[in-house]
Formats: C-alpha cells, sequence, structure tokens
C-alpha cells in the first residue's frame, strides 16, 4: 500500500487549491481535522505540477497519458510492480561506480532501480524537463519515485523497462564493503544526491528543491545526522536496557518485545538544531557544520510508544519523582562513550506527546543511517534528543551527562563568544520554534517571469506540536508581503502537529527590474512568528537559525 | 497566612543574586525547579529595593528599622494585623471623592486604608520617595501593600495609625450607587490608579511601573478588560450550566458543588491580545483600545480543574468526540446575548492544562471586574478565552460561534485590511506567544547615570506554558546586547509555566551621550524569540503586539 499520506501530500499545486486548500481554511483554522483526504484522487495534471529528478521525465510523458483511472490504480498495483527492475539473465553488470560515471547527457544520462541499470538520455531528450532532470542522474531512481510516487505504476515502469541496459552488481544492491581498520569503515551507502556537510562522521543534506515535492521525505533522501560511526546492529539480537534510577529498577527487552506493543504512527519532521547555519555565519563565524536549509526532513515513524513501555515498568507521571528521560545510543566514541541525550519526563510520559521508540520509517525498517533498528522519535523536539540506534534509557532526577547535553545544543545572548561563554547557563534546546525555507528557487537562479508574477515552493514548520497557520512572502525584499496560495499538511492538529507545513505562491514582481530578494516567514498556531534577521539572534554554537530565510534571484521575461 | 510565593518574589534585587538567582541558574536551567525559596526570608535591605508607590515613605522608614526578625513575623502576623484600619468612633468622616481631592503636597496627600482616612503628607516629607510616591494619593493604599507585602505588619501598621485623620464614609467601603437607568450604572467601584483605556465598557491598566515590582499582581491593580456592563451575580444563588452536545447531557452547578472538588491553585499571567497595542498603531492606524505595556497581570487562582468537573459528566479525551469547550459568561449586551468564547478540547481536558473553574484571585474571592464569583482561567491562553462571571460551558464539536471567537481576536498578514479581510481564514487566537517589556524607565523619563550603568527593570512572559529563559536588553537601540542580571519567576517549569518573570538589569551607557533607545527582548524555553519591529507583524486588529520594546529616555549624570 501506498501511505494515503503520499497521496494526500500531490493535491497540493495551484489547480486543486478549490478542493484541497479551501477544505483546510474552512476546518482546519477552526482547529478542525480537514477531512479524509487520502481518499481522493488528485487530477491528473495536478499530480505532475513542478515535477523535478530523474524521474521527470517519465512524469512529463504521464503528464501526457496518464488518465485519472490509471492514477486510482497507484493504490493496488504494488505487486506488479514488484516485477520490474528484477534481476535479468544475460545482461552486463555494472557497479554503481559504472553508474555514477553517467551523470550528464553528454555521458549519457544513467540511473539505477532495484537490480537494474537503465540508460535514460533518449527519454530526457525525448520530453525535455530542464537542468533539474539531471540532479539524480548516476544514481538510484528509487527515492526519487518515493518523491513522486505516481511512478510506482505499472504504465510508468513498463516504459521504464524498455531502457534497461544491464544489472546492477550484486554487491551494490546491498551494503558497502568493510574496511575494520577505519572507524568509519563500516558506513552504510548513501544516495549520491545527498550533500555531504562532512565525511566523518557522515552528515549531509538532502537537494533544497526536492524538499518542497512531497510531505514525506523519502528515507533515501533524508538528511543525515550524525555524531560518531554508525554501528552495525542486528536485528535478532538487539536488546533495549531501561534503568529507572529513582526506584532502582533495570530490564532489558529485545526488538519482538517492542513490536508487541500497540504500533503507533505519527507523522514528524525531525530538524537539526543547525539547520541553516550557513546563513547565521554570514554575520560572524560559528562553530559547527555548514548547513544550508534542508537539514531537516518530515517522515512516518512507527513504534511503540515510550508512554506504554515505561508505564509496564510501573513509571507514571502521577508517580515518578524522575523529571528526565536519558537515552544512550549504540554509536560510541574512541573512548567507548556513547552519544547521550535527554528529555523531560512531562514530554516521556505524556500519551498526546507521542514519543515513540520507532523501528520503521515510511513503513520500513529504519536504514542504518536512521538508526536501525529503533530509535526514539520525540516529536516537536530538536533531532540531538531523537536518539537513534538506542541503547539505554534511563529515568532520572536528572538531565544526561553527556556532552550533546550539557556542552552542545544550547542557545546565548548575541554578546557571548567562547571565552565567556558558559554552558551551564542556558538550557538545553528541546522544542524548536517556528522556521520556514524558500526551496525553489534556490540562491541566485534566474526565475521566469510568467504574467508579472513568480512562482515560489518552500516548506514552514514549528516545534512542540504547533501547526504552521500561515506563511507570508515577499518579492521586494521584505517591503510588502502576500500570504503564500497554498499551505499543505497532514492533518494532525495543536497541539500535537508535529509534520511541517509545505507551502506554494505566485506572487507579483515590479516591472522592470532584473534581480530581487525573495523572502520567507511563517506564522504557528500559537502565533509565534520568526525573528527578521540573523544578527540579533546570533549565537556562537549556530543554532536556532529560524530568522527570515532571504534568496536573491535574478528575473526573466 | 501571606503566600510564600509573595515572599519569594521579594527576593529579585541585586542584592540577593547570589541566591536565588544562581540557584535559578543551576537548576531551573535545566528544567529543575528552583527548590523551595518559600522559607528563605530576604534580607531587609532587599526586600525594600525599588520601592514605589503610596507606600514607599513607609517602605523607606523600614528601610531603617525593620530588621530580619521582624520580617519573618510576617508569616503569623495577619490577625493582629487586621486590627488596625477599623472604623473609629469620634473620627470626622470623608468619602472616597473627599480622599480623591488631596493628591499633592500642595493639598496635603490622603489615602485610605480599610475604614481609615490618612494623611501621610508629613510622612513623606520626612522620608521623601520621588514622584511616584504620589501615584496612589488620594486614593487607597491596599493594593500598594499588596504589592509590597512588608507593610502588612505591626510595625507598619502601627506608624501608620498615627497618621489617621477620620474614617472613610460606610457606602465607600462597599459598592458603588447603582444607577439602574444605565447599563452601566452597576458598576464595581475600581482603584484610582487605574488607566482607563475606555470607560463603558470599562478597561483600565495599570500603572506601568508598579507591574514590575512583586511576581503578583493585587487584585485591584490588575488590569480589567470588559466587553460588557460588569453583572451582579449573588454567589448563593449563582448556578453554571454544562452541557455536552455531543451525548445531549446538561447539568446545573452551584458554586458550592464547584468547591467540593478538590482545590487546585495556579500562578497564571493573564494577557489582553491587544496589549501594547499602541505602539503598532504608530506604525499604521489598528482598530482597537490603545493599551500601553500594562494590559497584563499576573495572580494565583484557586478553583476546580475542569478536567475533574466534566470526567464527572464522563467526558474525557479518550472517549469524547468533541473538538472544543465553549464558555459564556453572564455578562450580556442590548440584545441579551452573552459574550463567549472558547477552547479546545485538548487543552480543557489535559490534567497538565491546568485549566480551572477558579473562584479565588490572590486568595480572595474573585473580584467582580475579574469575574464574580467563577470565571474560567485558561493559563498560557488569551485573556479572551479567560471567561469571566462563567455560566455555561458547552462540549461542542464546533467552536463558539460569539463574535469574539469568530470575528474578532484573530492575526492577518501585514497586506490584509478592512475591506479584503475575511475573518474566517484565520484561526483564533489561543495561546500566546513570547513578549516582553521594560516597565522602568517609561518612555521619556530621565535616568540617572550611576557608575557608567543605568538600571532597568520589566517583565517576560510566554504563552502555552513555556517559561522565559533569557532576557536581553540594550542601551544602544538594539546595536549590542547583554544578559539582564536577575530573571526571577515561580518554581514551575515547562510546559507548565503559566506565570511571567521578572527581570532586572544595570547596563553600561556610552559616555558622553545625553539621551538614548532602551530595548528589551526574551527568548522563552522553546527558544521562541520576538520579532523585532512592528512593520512586518502589523494586522489590522492590533493584537499580538510582540515586536521589541523600545523606550527613549533622557539620561543625567
Amino acid at each position: 500500500m501506498i501511505p494515503s499520506i503520499l497521496l494526500r501530500s500531490l493535491v497540493h499545486s495551484k489547480s486543486c487549491r478549490s478542493s484541497a486548500v479551501v477544505t483546510r481554511l474552512q476546518h482546519s483554522w477552526n482547529y478542525e481535522d480537514n477531512g479524509s483526504q487520502g481518499s481522493r484522487y488528485p487530477r491528473h495534471h495536478a499530480i505532475l505540477a513542478g515535477v523535478v529528478g530523474a524521474g521527470a521525465g517519465i512524469a512529463l510523458w504521464l503528464k501526457y497519458h496518464l488518465t485519472a483511472e490509471a492514477a486510482s490504480s497507484l493504490l493496488v498495483a504494488d505487486k506488479e510492480v514488484a516485477e520490474y527492475g528484477a534481476y535479468k539473465d544475460g545482461m552486463p553488470e555494472y557497479t554503481l561506480e559504472d553508474v555514477a560515471k553517467h551523470d550528464t547527457v553528454d555521458k549519457r544520462v544513467w540511473v539505477a532501480y532495484r537490480h537494474g541499470v537503465y540508460d535514460i538520455t533518449d527519454f530526457i531528450n525525448e520530453h525535455p524537463g530542464g537542468d533539474k532532470i539531471l540532479m539524480g542522474a548516476g544514481g538510484s531512481v528509487e527515492p526519487f519515485w518515493a518523491l513522486y510516487a505516481v511512478h510506482k505504476n505499472p504504465h510508468v515502469l513498463k516504459i521504464f523497462e524498455n531502457y534497461r541496459i544491464g544489472n546492477l552488481a550484486a554487491q551494490d544492491v546491498g551494503a558497502m564493503v568493510k574496511d575494520m581498520s577505519d572507524p568509519y569503515g563500516n558506513e552504510p551507502r548513501r544516495h549520491v544526491t545527498l550533500k555531504p556537510a562532512s565525511q566523518k562522521p557522515f552528515n549531509a543534506e538532502t537537494p533544497l528543491a526536492f524538499l518542497a515535492e512531497n510531505l514525506i521525505t523519502p528515507n533515501e533522501l533524508f538528511y543525515v545526522r550524525n555524531h560518531l560511526p554508525v554501528p552495525e546492529v542486528d536485528a535478532k539480537t538487539y536488546e533495549l536496557e531501561i534503568v529507572d534510577e529513582t526506584l532502582d529498577k533495570e530490564k532489558m527487552i529485545k526488538l519482538s518485545d517492542i513490536k508487541k506493543y500497540p504500533k503507533h504512527t505519527i507523522t514528524a519532521t525531525i530538524q537539526c538544531a543547525g539547520n541553516r547555519r550557513s546563513e547565521m555565519m554570514k554575520v560572524k563565524p560559528v562553530k559547527g557544520l555548514s548547513w544550508g536549509q534542508a537539514a531537516i526532513g518530515n517522515a512516518t515513524w512507527s513504534g511503540a510508544r515510550l508512554c506504554d513501555v515505561l508505564k509496564d515498568m510501573g513509571v507514571t507521571l502521577e508517580n515518578t519523582t524522575a523529571l528526565h528521560v536519558q537515552f544512550e545510543g549504540l554509536d560510541t566514541d574512541p573512548a567507548s562513550m556513547p552519544y547521550g541525550s535527554s528529555i523531560q519526563i512531562e514530554k516521556a510520559l505524556d500519551p498526546q506527546g507521542d514519543v515513540i521508540l520507532a523501528y520503521e520509517m515510511n513503513g520500513e525498517p529504519i536504514p542504518r543511517d536512521h538508526g536501525f533498528p529503533v530509535r526514539v522519535v520525540v516529536p516537536g523536539v530538536v533531532g540531538a534528543r531523537n536518539v537513534k540506534w538506542l541503547g539505554k534509557i534511563v529515568i532520572s532526577e536528572k538531565e544526561s551527562d553527556a556532552h550533546w547535553q550539557q556542552n552542545d545544543y544550547k542557545g546565548f545572548a548575541p554578546n557571548i563568544d567562547w571565552d565567556t561563554v558558559d554552558f551551564t547557563k542556558s538550557p538545553a534546546i528541546q522544542e524548536l520554534p517556528v522556521i520556514s525555507a524558500i526551496c525553489v528557487p534556490e540562491e541566485g537562479e534566474t526565475l521566469k517571469v510568467v504574467d508579472g508574477k513568480v512562482s515560489l515552493k518552500g516548506y514552514a514548520w514549528s516545534g512542540g506540536g504547533r501547526k504552521i497557520i500561515r506563511v507570508d512572502v515577499s518579492t521586494d525584499g521584505g517591503k510588502s508581503w502576500q500570504e503564500s496560495d497554498t499551505l499543505v499538511s497532514d492533518t494532525a492538529r495543536h497541539p500535537r502537529a508535529w509534520g511541517w507545513s509545505l507551502w506554494e505562491a505566485e506572487v507579483p514582481v515590479s516591472e522592470g527590474i532584473s534581480e530581487t530578494r525573495l523572502c520567507v516567514k511563517a506564522v504557528d498556531s500559537q502565533y509565534n512568528t520568526q525573528p527578521e534577521n540573523f544578527e540579533n539572534i546570533w549565537n556562537l554554537r549556530g543554532v536556532i537559525n529560524n530568522a527570515y530565510h532571504r534568496v536573491n534571484v535574478k528575473l526573466t521575461r
């Protein structure tokens, strides 16, 4: 089954505004659910609006050939779909390295899909989709098909299979070759389009334009934030240790034990505290990875609720003296010290807090880079507390004493520098404030003016379960504003709105100008707004970079 | 008993920084409680720092005479205290109108206390306290003694009684004379120092400087926001109607029934959505009362938890299909339509949401202006939902359809005007975002530079149970910032920190300048910050006025 949220997320082009968006204005604004959009089929020209990436050519083909009836077959076609991309006897074998060499039209454009290798150059020529069509070239096409779910359709795959030129080498379908002499010698394979901010530990963000394409960020394209080498954990022998320091109790539970609890699924955005740090750095240098605007992603997560697991140990908000729940990862530093972090007990034990011991991400086992086999998902709270490869939970009167809780991921006043900072004086970041970004266009791009207007799209999100209620955009550097045309999210409502919203806007630009500055700012359901500039929120660690996002573009008519 | 919070609130002068504030930095920053400050006695010179108002002269006297031992007697002296200010046979009788005429030293300064009238002119001369000492002149001295709790001490009252000149006329100790021909002819008597924004309905704010003096705002000085005439409700016959539309159930409960539920006490700030509107108005006119920075106050509220009362009707989060809880007041318009408003069911039924049917304000029956005999207190949520003179509760799938829910108290983008506004397109304001203000000095004042520094104080608050974690101040118009020296609040922690924080700062000013602009901005426990300016948050209704607060002052050395 394709999750209904993927279908729903397709309903955010302008052509569907009369159904999806107006529904939302009437109901969701009143803090109501916005109906059962999952059962609606988008019109086929809506499905395909704004398509980018390696699958774009196919999507453009669909624009002319797919009927609404065919689109509805998306819901039932999974079995048939599985036949395509299988190993085929007698075809030449290529490695991912071979595929990667073919990333331009001149060199021919190759992509991989499951066990198959495809040369889609002629397809691209037949249905040109602009420069962006090449962003996925030289890698696996699968994550892009997760972005544009319509591709997982027999009609599409049958055509696609015509471009098959070989089989993908067996070792490239699985994991990478291990090098045990390097602590980072056993990392999972990553998608070629991820944009690394550092290699060891591996940290990388999604190409920005992809983020605004689908409410759900595909696993392979989801930003990666690792602090240490990725541990290899065997799900069969995996055990989670749970200690209650206040009652001097402890127990071990297996993955199969965790799966016995009711399976709880939430849609939640996870964001690094340093997302958009590269913008703050322009004011004055800070320490930290130079993230763009894509150290953020939105996924569905399934697992056992932490409050259910802890209730079984007799821990409830009414009876515990604990103030914090600490988490330790199975990832360790050279001194064998694990990654660690903690959250407040109120969040951990509140059934409405939706903290889960997650074993699935977007309906699949959590990938290694994202915490296989179990990560804690603390929705609404900074990524650093969503501990991956979860090894230990400690119920305590104290916060985690790990570096990442005590001496990192905290904010300070703009006058505090590394000579004067006292990390005990600021609270550890937990819930993140409201933020937004323009994903399309990107800085420096040339934007086509159509009927006096330009088109923008992007995301907006707030932590703490606050829902985005409005996004304002400006095409004159912030002198004037108008509300976005569409604003789409899942149906969760404040104070459990853990997922982001995607927005699109067509905005007039002044006549005669050849360049301008675009801006975006968002408002959440607590009516919190973003700070205007980075100067007054500057902090030495470069966290909470939520000033207005500004993008300079050239205009063509 | 004097509430311990009053004592605790005295511990926020600089001289006590080493105890109260450092404690807070070490514990509360880690989201810990900050200890049992209620059991500490402030040093007597700390108690009296920064005293203003009609009681200032007495406070200054105490500065020289009160010992720490005497201060501790505050805890036990209530009985003895009650003897002072009683009716005295043979003394002349004066009305409050008579007292009001004596509001300057030239005319002699009179004040009222319970049944007594006092001429404190000679006391003021003996212990001058600056211009502010006269702010309470011509009115009742009692609210100021609530601000400076140390006054309710036999030592003080005995001296004070020496200045007794008469009895207050009986009708002035009780309510005002009724005029039944005027819908506003039966309003409660208000304290002379309240600054009216409108008379009918009565709306008035606290003199700004008083707000920063005590964590608890005295009842008589608490800002008043009425939408309609104040109803006269008899507590003996009062009944509250509760209707569950989803189950077609209803019942009536009396005040005595409400008092049978466990008494739940919270400290919560209530703020009007339009607080600080006068600042936004400078950008472009808006509709609404021209509030300064004091349409906000902090009080303790006691009553029954709404979730307990509704549980008795079988309504819990787990089993109800309702989405909203509507409230109606007993105040009505000329067409007999009541004031109305609603909140989300999640807030109403969450035991951690702390919504209460309050019958006490600061330990006393709720005053008429604040909702006698019962108002709902929805902590962290805009004042408009904290419905006073509560007459009816409706559990519903729909929001209240009252004007104040549907067509008022909503925010919009800056480009929306009264010709283009569509009130269905914005959600009703519920939780309010982070805000702060400088209370001392006020706009246009002359400030003394001592050792190159000036002293500021004020408040900071955020809705939704978010706690203030930092206040930054600037004495150069926002070019540079430093953190406040002290930041004091009650011990509640995120996400149930309903009360505000008071802050003080001594900040260097540039040499040689004779005027400057002071600024303040705050950060809450979700790391939300304030917007810099009003331009980009401007909205036609003038709500959510939480840009940095800026105060222009002259400097003297």
